[in-house]
């Protein structure tokens, strides 16, 4: 098996140049100037821009949450992954409190196993750090490839650790060789909150926003760095909104430390007043919430700073009808939003088109950096000989506009419902093979496969 | 012309994988595994790394400062440079205050032209800005390729601009799109303590080291950024030294701005513990002086966190007889220190080797990121088709020591003198042919192209 | 009964000039020139510092603790107070856990009424707020003049709050015009680091530092100021150690946040490396625990910035065999050391003496900002018309040794053994009465009043 | 000559409490309840404030300045201020560039000489700092009572000192006892804006404004900061009126710095949206000019943080028809605007009525600090036995309309016109004399005296 692709503009993090690419198997294998070489397939990419597959390491499907579970599933969730050109995604196990990870482990493989269109991998959320489960860290690295450790400082009683359990934590995955990633928001803040504008008897969805304010995010984010540059231990923060918690990790630049920041699409694009529409703000009741303008521009400013390394998603949909469970109760609004497909273009056509970012920015935040930051590189990421042919082409002129009824994700809504966009994937390949075409996808459910990560340093 | 490298670990900012390299005329064509074409020349690197030439965006060749010259001419100062791994410089030209940009480009052409062996540009150090200077900037800029501008808060009288022609200059170089760069330290407390000193019979070299103390460039860098982010101009902090500059730019940050920051070899590898040796450190006399352990430590700190984006040289080599015009007074030591050839090398050791950087790291910073933040990318600074076969090999394992004796650079003593190092370049490709082979360097003077650079953006 | 203080050197913390005081039952009358009022008794100041009696609000007296009481009693602890020049203390009530506010009370005044020598205030320690508690607050301010609320972000299971616990008393506090108060350090951090030594037989005292290092600190400090400002609270942080910490309180100025800061003399004048010493290190076994030269430095700096409000000490005396109980294990050693008697001896002699404040600045932190930030001034913390007559006279030209035999606290070594001293108080005035003439307090334990507190705005 | 006053609620920066105060000649001799001395004269002042007299450190009288004079001349504007509860002011003195400052306080002599009817000192302001002027610092601080010294960061030509003169000034007054005080704003920068802003033709007095940006003033604040810590001279920055500058400050205390602050009434009250009226905006046309509510807010936020130490006027009147000069020309239009008369009362009912600031603070920031940081104190700045009795009666119930036509100063127009206050001044002593009763006052000119001036260490 052989595919050709011609005359393409290739775009990876570092580099852009006119050539054709020879993909032999699952991997690329030449690249050069009008290649001549025979191939099964021919692409021509005259006018296209050529990157690297998108890499969103901050995904949750078929995840049990708030009594439902989010409405993609891995086949539904990768498979719309795809059509957006996102040929990675990271997902979440939540180890259960009491239990061991690789209880949870069994569990996710039981969704996941044979239902994934795209390459996928797992972050490990240590919901419960003990002596036992300190044992597990070392095969979850070493025999397991699951290199990051996900933690949360809100839903206590469910998914939180304290300050204890996070420094121990730290201590051990330093010592493996991994990683601590953090949903860094004060749930005792939040909680109180919830609790205080329940009782209050403010019970819309804008009042998920105002249970959430800036300096819940700030703090911690603060904290995870202080207790990260206490440990040594390599800490990234995941789905970043605001300028606060930006702030908590220039201050800590200037003890020599370094965090790795993600940030998703929707904190770049919307802001919070959508929630001062009745109901209709549930669409985006996600936590953290959406902020403000000011934050919006924080965030740019910081990916071209280099603070901000990649832009993610957080994609947890839910259906109209699910959402309906907090209809008269703000804090029973399943959170998340539905993106997984939209993050390429948004980010292309209002980063890149818009001229915020440079196409090697793009192709960093949007794929490269994943990879390197959790592992797979260079195996993904990139365009590069013996790297995997995971590769977008996108006509950069193509106009089109996103609705519910034309996107693939297992949702009845569209958190972007008409937005127009510039520049369209038209074709997208998965370890050399054809996954998107012009809107089609030829794969079946199984072909992604799940990819092992390797030990990881901090350093990229 | 053809040329193939075979098996090398091939290196770039964003790659790392092993490959073959098929070179045509002076450009590369083919990237790919185990290619079989034919060529007229080929090199085995298996085991070695295979990385863009290096890239020294901050050298002095045969440069009048001082009452004197630069020891190295643009004939030995490149061909060191090669030797060294660094396949392309940019050197300054200085406006003569009174006089246009013009005269001076003739003045330095007339010196350059012909004599060079690597690739080269020049700065245009703008050192009396006016209305007619205005004029010339987009003439620099589109007829002749030179887009960044050079400015200096010290030396008033001779190159210092105050703040008036800093901030109006901005404006125009912001409008035609190029970057200013700067030498931030204040000039006038630097005078001011010079004078001083001498005025106290204070003369040794450790007085030029405590007549610039930290402040004076935490002051100015601090300054010079302000001054960007008013006028919205890209900005370049040169041969930056210091934790309390870093911080001005850290400080920055929080308003959304990006400042560029180069630092030096040798502020990151050596400190002023070198200026107690009486007379002996005038070997190190150079504006900014070294600093302290703590400096360095933020240094490459910052790489990591991806505010310093480039590593450089500000070389400027006197002979030791040169030197000996300062043997009583500080003042009069020329300023300058050499290290184009060393560059490549001892950050590769220091850097990469010590486990500091990483490689990709290191290519961003010796090249990618030079190439980029100066309009010669894609042609320069990475390994990709069609890039200029800038190319250098170097064996990771081998270990050299540095010597006076064994450098190619026209100075009788080495700043870096019994240093031993793990990794040595053994090849140099420019531009297709082979520049340096196991140290020797075939090419003639003239070889050395003079490199238009394109429009800046102030994003990478 | 009337007393005419002649002559002295009158210092407030606005003030200095030489006047006569002439003091009519408890209170001052008339303060004047050469004043010929017939007084029951006079005493000549001439040359001597006259001052208003020191405040200590961080003391605890006949506390339970760590399974034994601190060594002073209300009787013991107040006359060595009245010894060193402090006419008021403000001791600490502890709520139990799942108790009320108001059996904390009673406990504290079972120990207290009738047994003090000099005048007192309690703060009220809420270690578990939920909505019983929240009806007390009020009860608390208005009725029993009780108007701080002390908080601990550490010792998870006795003492500690949570943040949930600590947004909603902030902002219950702030209702009813009070204010909270903060041990602030990560309990959680401290807990786990704790065990971790223990685990590796790591038992002497210079673990117990080791277990609380100053990110710790930091970090608590920062999310104390964060809450506080989200809720508009006033907030006081008691015993700051560290340069983390009041950067913290720097940095919540820039979102214009005034945060008050208190520290102790002993985190002034001494350093980290006592721990060095063996068991002899228990001595200075409290939490925070002592810190480095840089910490001292930022601290005085502090006060002369005006964000290090108070000196207080934390006093929490216990004896040699007391310490001993934490012989083999440092966890054991009861927290706390001797300093009631000293502090404004020692704050004079290192602080006034040696030139680091003046003496407006001393009476300040020492006893005037205490009086306005707790509610207690104008009738306490300042020399004035209708204050009451605690007064200390100074001799700002005695020497004195300070030794564990010659002190009158109820413990057998002394933190400050063989110190000497330039600056002796030599009478100290209560209400009207002599407290201490040279060394001798002739009065009873009963004549110390509980002085209710009122109000605080947070603005002084 | 004796005056007794009685049953007012007397008011220092440190205390509150209710007495009589008896004046014996020019100073305070006794302080106390119910005083029966028999007394010249007697004011009840039963319901009122008694406070110390106002202290205007920054004041221009008689001053040439753009080719005329600020209108209030040494008679009208004391007498002004008096009016206003001001009883002591500072003028500056301007050094001519080449002549001594010797020459410049003879010509200020000549035109204050007998005219004052307040007390007064001045600044020196160093225009030209040179050798001889160097030898002229220890006389002025010494002989003159002259101990503050006044820089220009600004004023290219005219007033303005570089950095060189800068730090060798400072490390001379730091010598000698004295402090160095700053127009902190780049100069340079501003004469860039202004010069373009005329050539584009935009010359309305909104131009005045856009020509002196925020960043112009942050910049110069953080430099002048910066050379005060590095040759560690006691700085005080005037007029301070933005939150980029405060920044600067809030950064130094980072370094364990503390640089004195003053702002002015008006930027604490108005905001630049006057200049938006055309011409009319002239009357508030002043360098630095008016700022933004988010200055305003961060400025009362400094004065309670204790950073912002001292509240000012600047004033320099001029009236309508000067301003006129730069009808068409907004860099023509005289610099300054009346309010010396304005301060202590819009303080008083914008600061303390409104809650912004306690009573202490007020006295603190509106007499006592001035005095102190200036070294007038303890004569002047609060009301203590042995001060001179400058005193200030206010009805807090008063209400009160500023208007043109009833203010005292030489000026034809209000730049508070038709502000309604809370809190009037009735009555007002001047060592010891009636300066103002009940809007008349008594005093000739020449009552004012000159007052030498203690050296300063920085530390109050």
């Amino acid at each position: 098996m052989s595919l050709l692709i011609k005359n393409g503009r290739i775009i990876t993090a570092a580099d852009d140049y006119v050539a054709d690419i020879f993909i032999e198997g699952e991997r690329i294998a030449v690249i050069g100037k009008e290649l001549s070489i025979p191939a099964g397939e021919t692409i021509d990419a005259e006018g296209m821009l050529v990157m690297p597959g998108g890499i969103d390491p901050h995904v949750h499907l078929d995840m049990p949450f708030m009594g439902t579970f989010s409405s993609d599933n891995y086949e539904t969730g990768t498979r719309a992954a795809l059509h957006g050109g996102t040929t990675m995604v990271i997902d979440f196990i939540l180890q259960k409190q009491g239990a061991p990870l690789k209880a949870a482990l069994e569990e996710w493989r039981g969704r996941s196993n044979g239902n994934c269109l795209c390459d996928y991998s797992f972050h490990m959320a240590v919901t419960d750090f003990n002596d036992s489960t300190r044992q597990e860290i070392k095969t979850m690295i070493e025999q397991e490839g699951i290199t990051s450790f996900k933690t949360f400082m809100a839903y206590k009683g469910a998914l939180m650790i304290d300050d204890r359990q996070m420094t121990a934590l730290m201590q051990e995955v330093k010592k493996q060789g991994g990683m601590v990633t953090v949903h860094a928001t004060n749930g005792d803040m939040i909680d109180y909150l919830v609790a205080k504008h329940k009782a209050e008897g403010k019970l819309s969805p804008l009042y998920h926003y105002l249970s959430q304010p800036e300096v819940t995010e700030a703090e911690a984010s603060g904290r995870f760095a202080d207790i990260a540059n206490y440990t040594g231990c390599p800490g990234y923060i995941v789905h970043m909104t605001c300028e606060g918690a930006l702030h908590a990790v220039r201050n800590a630049t200037r003890r020599n430390q370094h965090v790795f920041v993600e940030t998703c699409i929707q904190y770049l694009l919307l802001d919070a007043s959508l929630y001062e529409q009745d109901f209709d703000g549930a669409k985006w009741v996600m936590s953290p919430p959406l902020r403000q303008q000011k934050d919006q521009d924080t965030l740019w400013a910081g990916i071209n700073q280099g603070l901000v390394n990649v832009v993610a998603t957080d994609h947890c949909p839910f259906k109209w009808e699910q959402k309906l469970m907090g209809k008269d109760d703000f804090s029973r609004i399943p959170n998340g939003h539905p993106a997984i497909e939209h993050r390429m273009e948004l980010l292309y056509s209002e980063g890149v088109h818009k001229g915020r970012i440079t196409l090697n920015k793009y192709v960093e935040v949007a794929s490269t950096n994943p990879a390197k930051i959790f592992g797979m590189f260079p195996r993904k990421g990139t365009i590069a000989v013996n790297s995997d042919a995971d590769i977008i082409i996108l006509d950069p002129n193509a106009q089109h506009t996103i609705t519910a009824e034309g996107h693939h994700m297992n949702v009845d809504y569209s958190a972007y419902e008409g937005w127009e966009l510039t520049g369209k994937i038209k074709t997208v390949l998965l370890r050399g093979k054809v996954a998107i075409n012009n809107g089609e996808c030829p794969l079946e459910k199984g072909y992604g496969q799940f990819i092992k990560r390797h030990k990881l340093s901090g350093k990229i």
